[in-house]
C-alpha cells in the first residue's frame, strides 16, 4: 500500500527551518498544528512569530497559552511565540518562513526575507496577482517598486495542481485565496480542455464560513450577526476576483463571483453554473476531471451526479468536486468544497513546502 | 398612522370559523400560533386536526402539550388536537379549511372539502401546477380525474402580490412553495417589464434552513448531518422548479435554479443572477420593483446596493428584495430573503385569508 | 376567553409618551419592537435615543436603517433614532423612560430623569442591588452620594412577581438580571415556603446565549470562539449573584451559581439542585409552584417530571418552570428557562410598564 | 524532544490484525479514520463490518461510499465493509476486534469473540457495569448466564488512567461511557486523596454534543429540535450513573448527574460542584491532580483557575480539567471537557488498543 510506504518515508527527518509569522490567527494556528505534526520536521521546532504590533510588548508567550487546543501534554515546556525580529530568524537559521500576516505587511517584509535567501510562502493577498489592473484592489505600496515589481514576477501562484513544477523551484510562493482555490480546482481542468461556453458566462455562487473572515472581532464576526444568518457580500468587488481571471485565462464580464458569509466555523461550497460548449456528456466530463487530477493527491473528483458536501471536506486538504448535467446536456452545475483554513490556507501551504521541498505532496495532510 | 388604524379596525372580531389539519408540523404549528393571535378570529378558536394517521389512535391531545412554545398560560383549559374527521369541520361549522398535508392527502381531500362548501387555503404542491407536464413531479392520483381538473383550473396560485383580486374571489387558494415565492417575487417585476434578456438564462442559487425539509426524522434532517454543513440537492429537478415556470412565464432552458440545504432552522436566501435587456439603471430597477410593491405591504424593497440578509426576515411575514448591477451595467444580482415557515408558509396562508375575506393584507402578520 | 378580553381592552390607546435610551443595542431592538406594537401605545410613536458617544456625531438615524428587522414597510416614514438630550426628552413630554444602556450611564443619568419629573425603567444592573457590599461589584460613581442612597432606597427590583404592588407605584424600576430571573423564579415559592434545606445549599448552573453578552464584538462573541463551544466563566463572582442573595434572602455559601455561555443567539436554561427540607413529595411541589404564580400570567409551571427547554420560551415573555425529584425524595432539580432579552429585559421591562400604569400585564407581551 | 521519539519507534509497524464490526455509526467511523492512520497498523487494513442487520442485505460497500469524509484519494481501491461473520473475523485472523454496536449486540457477541481467541474493546455499556444493580438498566439477557458473569468479572473498565495495567493483561475491555469519563477522570484523584467532603454530594452538571445520541434520526437528533436549544434529559436515571458509582466509590445518594444536549456536534463539558473535606488549597488541588496524571498524556490538567472550554479538546482525544475553589476555601468546581466521539468513545477505544499492545499510550492519538 502506497500509504504505508508514505509513512516510512516520512520518518526521515529533514532537519528543515522553518518559521511562521503571524501564528496568532486561525491559518497560522492550523500551520502550527501541522507543522508540530508533520513527518519530515521532527526533532525541529518551527520558529512562531506574533504579529510585530501585538506582541512586541508582550514578549515571548507560550504557543499551548495562546492556543490551548495545540498543547500536546499539560505542564511540560511549550513551543515559544516571540515577537517578530530578523535577526531571530536569522539566528535561528531560518530556511522556509510562512507568513499569515496582512498583506501590508508581508507585501514590506516579503522582500526582505528573499533578500535574506529565505524562501517565502505568502498567505496574503499581497504577491498573488501580477495584473497590477487586478492586483490594484488591495492598494499596495512599495519601497522599491521596480524591485517589488521583479519579485512579483518571480512569484508562483500556489496552486500545485496548476503549477507544481514552478512551485518546486520558487523562492516566493502567493498561496492561494480561500474561495480562488476552491472555483480554480472546479474549472480549471474544463477551461483548458474548451468543454464550456464562454461566452455565456460562468457564476460562480460561493458560500464560506466565518474563519474566512478573519480572527478580529467585528460587527460582521459577531455571534449574533453570523449565526442563524446568511449574507451576500462583495458581489461585483470581492478581491479574490483576479485570481479567478489570471488563473483561468478569463475576462472580467466572463465570470460572476459572489460570496456569501455562512453560518458555521469553516467550509467553503462553491456551486458554479456554465454552458457546456460542445457536445460532451457528463461521462467526458468526468473523465477529464480524473484525468487532470490523476497525480494530484489532494483532490478527490466524485462520481457525475455525486455532490460534495462541506462535511465531507472539513478538517481536511481535500477538494472535493462534484457535477451535474441538465437534461438538455447543456447546462452544467460543479460544486466544489474545500476547507477555507486548510486546502484554502495552512494546509495548501504545507502542501506547497511539500512540493518546494520534493517531498511527497500529501505529507502530514492526510 | 396607518398602524394604529389598522389595529382599531382589527378588534372588529369576525366571527369566520377556521380549523386546521395537519397542525402537527413547522408550518401547522405558525398558523396555529397565527391564528390564535389574530384579531379578527378573537372569540373563536380554530378547530385543530392533527393527521389522519398518526392522531386518529391517541384520540383529543392538548395543543399546548404538542407544542408547548404556543401555551398561553400554565395549567388552564387549552385548545384541542383531535383526529381528523369531516364530521367534526361539519359540526363546527369550518367556513375556511388551512391543510398543512403531504399533497397526496391534499389531492384526496380538497375535493370533499370543496364539494362540503368550505373555502380552502392548502400549503402542499398538490393545486400549485396547471400544467400536467410540471405536475407530473407529485405523481398525483385523482379519484374522479375529471373534477380534479376542474378544480385544478379553478385553483388559484395564492401569491397575493401576483393574484390579489383572484385569490379574494377563490374557494381554493394553493399557497406557494417557500422557494418559488423567493425567486418569484424577486422576479416578476422586472420579467413583466422586459428589463431581462431571458435568453441569457436566468440562475437561481437559493438556500433554506432545515426546517424547510420537513419534521420527519430522516438521515438528512439529522442534527450531525446539517449542522456545521452545506449541501446542494435536487439540482435539476426540484419540485418547485415548476411553479418558478408558470408564474414567470419561462420556458425551462431559461432558468436553473439550485437550492441547498443550510444550517440554520428558518430562512431562505436566493441569489439571482440575470442579464438585463436594455439600458436600464439600477434606479431603474429599483423604481420598477417599489412601484410593483407599492400596495404590497409585505414586501420590503431595499435601496440598490443593499442587499437583505436572513435575518431582516426570520420570524416576520416580509420577503426582502435587494440588487446590485455590476460595472458593465448588464449584470443583475438579486437577493430575496424570507422565513419559510411564514412568508413561505403559514404567514402567506393567513396572508391569503385575509385577503379571501377582504381584511387588511397585513393584519395579525406585523 | 380572557384572551379575546385582554385584545378588546387592549385597544384604548392610553397617549401615554415613552422614550427609549440605548436602542441600538439587542434589549433596545426588542423593546422599540414591543412598544411599537404595544395596544396601548397605538396613535404615539416612543423616542428613540442612541447612545451619547456613539450617536451624537451621527445626529438622526431612521430605526429601521439601524435595525431592517423591524422595518414595518419599505420606503415610508421610519422612527427616528436621535442623540440623547434631556431637552428632546422634555419637549415630547416623556412620561415612562426606558434605558438600555451601561450601568455607569444610567447610574448617572437616573438621577436627572427622576428629578424631571419621569418614571425610569432601567435595565442596566446600576440600581438592582439595596446592600452596598453587593453593589460593590459594579465599582459605581455617585456625583451625590446621599441622594443617590435615597433613589436607591426607593427603588423597586422589577420583578413582577414578587414585587408587583411595589412596581405598581414606584418611580424607579430595576429590571433584573437576565440569569437572575430565572433562578430568582425558580426558587422564590420554596424558599418562601421552608421547602428546602438551605443548609445543605443550592447550586444554579446557568446557561446563557450569547446576546446575553452583549452587542459589542470582543474575543468572546466572536462566531469563532462562541460557535461549536460551551464555556464556564465568572464562576465565583458573577454580578448577578447579589440579586439572588438579595431577592431570595440567602446567605453567600448557601448559593452558588455558575453562569455558561451558550452556542446560540437567545435563551437561558438554568439548572437548579437543592434538598428537600421536610417531606415535601413532588405533588406538593407543583401545588407550591403554581398556587404562588396563579396570578402571575408570565410565568408557566410544567407539571411534575416535565421540564421546559429553550425552544419553548424563546422570542416569548415567558418563564418556564420544571421540576424532577429524586428517587430518595430529598434531590431536587428544577429547571428554569427564558429569554434572555424578552423575560431576561425587554419583556420583563415592558411587563414592569404596564403594571406601573395598570393595565393588563401581558398587554402586547403575547 | 520525546514527541519526536514516539514518532520514530510508531514506524514499526506491528502487523496486528484489527476489525471493526459496526463502522457505519459515528464512533466507527472515528475508530475507522484512527485505525486506518496508526502508526502501528501501517501495512495492515482493518476488518470492517457492518451491523448485522443493516448491511447483510447489502453485500460489501466501499468505506468511502459510507463516510466520504474518510476518503484518502478519489477513485482508487477502497477499504470495504462487509456484513458481519464470524468466518470472515477468522479467516483474516482477527487479534483485536472493536465492537462499536448497541449494548445487546455486544453482550451476544463478545463471549463468542473470546472463545474464538480475540481480543475485545467494547464500546458499548455492555460489560462496563460490575454490580447487577447498576447493570439492571442495560435489561441484559445471557444465553449462559454464569459464563457471561464470568466473562463481566474478568472484564477490565476501559479507563487507562484509572486501570492501565489491567488493560494491559485484559481479554475484554469495556471502554466507559462519554459522559462518565469527563466526570471520573475529574473527581477521583481527589476523592482517592480524601480532598472531597461526600456528605456534602457532589453535583455532575453536563453537557454533551448531539453526536453523542447515536446516528439515529429521531425526534431528538433532528436539527429542529437540537439547535438553538438546550435540554436536560434522564435526570434521575442516566445510564452511565453505574459507572460513576462503581469507578468513584460512591454511594448513590453522593452524587447527581444530570445530561444536558448541547446544539453542537461533539463535545462534552462537565461542571462538577464538590465540598473540600479539609484545608486543601487551590495549590494542593492542582498538585494533586498533576501529581495523579503525571504519567497519563492524554489528561491536560490546567492552572488554577483556568477553566477549560469545548473548543480545546474538539477534535483531540485529550481529557482537559480546570478547577476554580471559591473564596470560602470549601466551594470547588471543576470543569472537565472532552470530545465525545474521541476521548468520550473511538479515541480511548484506541488509547486502549495502545495500552493493550504495549505501545505508547498517545500513538495515532496526537
Amino acid at each position: 500500500m502506497e500509504q504505508a510506504e508514505s509513512k516510512k518515508t516520512a520518518t526521515q527527518a529533514s532537519g528543515l527551518r522553518t518559521a511562521v509569522a503571524g501564528v496568532s490567527g486561525y491559518a497560522g494556528a492550523e500551520l502550527a498544528r501541522l507543522l508540530l505534526a508533520h513527518p519530515r520536521l521532527q526533532g525541529t521546532v518551527p520558529t512562531f512569530l506574533g504579529r510585530m504590533d501585538a506582541n512586541s510588548a508582550a514578549g515571548a508567550q507560550s504557543l499551548y497559552d495562546l492556543h490551548p487546543q495545540l498543547a500536546r501534554h499539560s505542564g511540560g515546556p511549550a513551543p515559544e511565540v516571540t515577537p517578530f525580529t530578523w535577526e531571530q530568524l536569522q539566528d535561528r537559521g531560518t530556511e522556509v518562513l510562512f507568513l499569515a500576516l496582512p498583506h501590508e505587511q508581508s507585501r514590506e517584509w516579503v522582500p526582505e526575507a528573499i533578500a535574506r535567501g529565505m524562501r517565502v510562502i505568502d498567505l496574503s493577498g499581497a504577491w498573488r496577482l501580477h495584473d497590477p489592473a487586478n492586483a490594484a484592489v488591495y492598494k499596495l505600496h512599495d519601497a522599491d517598486p521596480a524591485a517589488a515589481a521583479r519579485l512579483q514576477a518571480a512569484a508562483v501562484y500556489g496552486c500545485p495542481e496548476l503549477h507544481r513544477s514552478a512551485i518546486a523551484g520558487a523562492s516566493l510562493v502567493a498561496n492561494p485565496g480561500c474561495y480562488a482555490t476552491s472555483i480554480i480546482l472546479a474549472l480549471a481542468p474544463l477551461i483548458q480542455t474548451g468543454m464550456l461556453d464562454l461566452d455565456r458566462g460562468i457564476i460562480a455562487d460561493a458560500k464560506s464560513g466565518v474563519s474566512g473572515a478573519g480572527k478580529a472581532p467585528t460587527p460582521k464576526t459577531h455571534f449574533m450577526y453570523a449565526a442563524d444568518n446568511l449574507s451576500a457580500y462583495g458581489v461585483f468587488g470581492h478581491r479574490h476576483t483576479g485570481e479567478l481571471l489570471e488563473q483561468l485565462g478569463l475576462q472580467s464580464d466572463q465570470i460572476q463571483f459572489t460570496p456569501h458569509l455562512l453560518p458555521i466555523p469553516r467550509g467553503i461550497l462553491s456551486t458554479i453554473y456554465a454552458r457546456l460548449a460542445g457536445n460532451a456528456t457528463a461521462v467526458d466530463i468526468e473523465r477529464t476531471l480524473r484525468s487532470f487530477y490523476a497525480d494530484s493527491p489532494m483532490v478527490r473528483v466524485r462520481r457525475a451526479g455525486e455532490l460534495p458536501q462541506i462535511l465531507h471536506v472539513a478538517h481536511t486538504n481535500f477538494c472535493d468536486i462534484g457535477f451535474e448535467v441538465g437534461p438538455d446536456g447543456k447546462r452544467l452545475v460543479l460544486v466544489s468544497c474545500l476547507d477555507n483554513l486548510l486546502k484554502g490556507a495552512a494546509g495548501q501551504a504545507v502542501q506547497n513546502l511539500n512540493v518546494m521541498c520534493g517531498w511527497n505532496e500529501s505529507e502530514g495532510l492526510l
